[in-house]
């Protein structure tokens, strides 16, 4: 289930090349090209789901929550999990939603900016 | 599964009032009591979870599925679905976590800010 013009379905098909740093069966994840942190990842489901808006209860569930699953698995490996931090999703304009494929920001290294949002 | 000094689960076993937005056997949500947009909701696990490092992967799915969902539901409630939206979940010190029983922030009705994080 791919978008033949979305960037992140072309990633995950390797057309177009990233920094991958977690791939499994319906998730991967990869470094953001403009970090906003010392660490900056992407993780994204491998079915091309617009936004949160389009996560289907209950079809979908195993994608969410693998979402948070891979987040907790890469602070670990970026030694970030104990220093802390933010995971965000950005939906639609308002929320600054650049590619219209879901995924989750995994930000961490420095201290977050306050307030948030 | 509460923690007796814990505000938020005070607030799930009514012993603090809040105002809910939404109510299901695995997570509540209520209006954050210092918004930092016109729509700022926290939904939240009825059980105690510390944070994200803290989420285990399979017992906690439905769970961790359930926050996006609501988070979906809120966002149409709130007029904020099209408009768009940020969900935010903070860990540990860097992430800036205030309350440590894990909580997904919805906030929208604005647009938010950029470089994230």
């Amino acid at each position: 289930m791919t978008e033949t013009d979305c960037i992140f379905c072309k990633i995950i098909q390797g057309e177009i090349p990233s920094t991958t740093v977690h791939d499994d069966e319906l998730v991967t994840a990869f470094r953001d090209i403009n970090p906003v942190a010392p660490t900056h990842i992407l993780i994204v489901p491998k079915k091309h789901i617009e936004d949160n808006n389009a996560f289907e209860a209950g079809a979908d569930d195993a994608v969410a929550a693998r979402l948070f699953a891979v987040a907790k698995q890469l602070a670990q490996a970026e030694g970030i999990a104990e220093s802390g931090y933010r995971l965000i999703m950005n939906c639609g304009s308002d929320g600054g939603q650049e590619i219209q494929h879901l995924h989750l920001h995994l930000i961490g290294g420095r201290k977050m900016q306050y307030p948030m949002g």
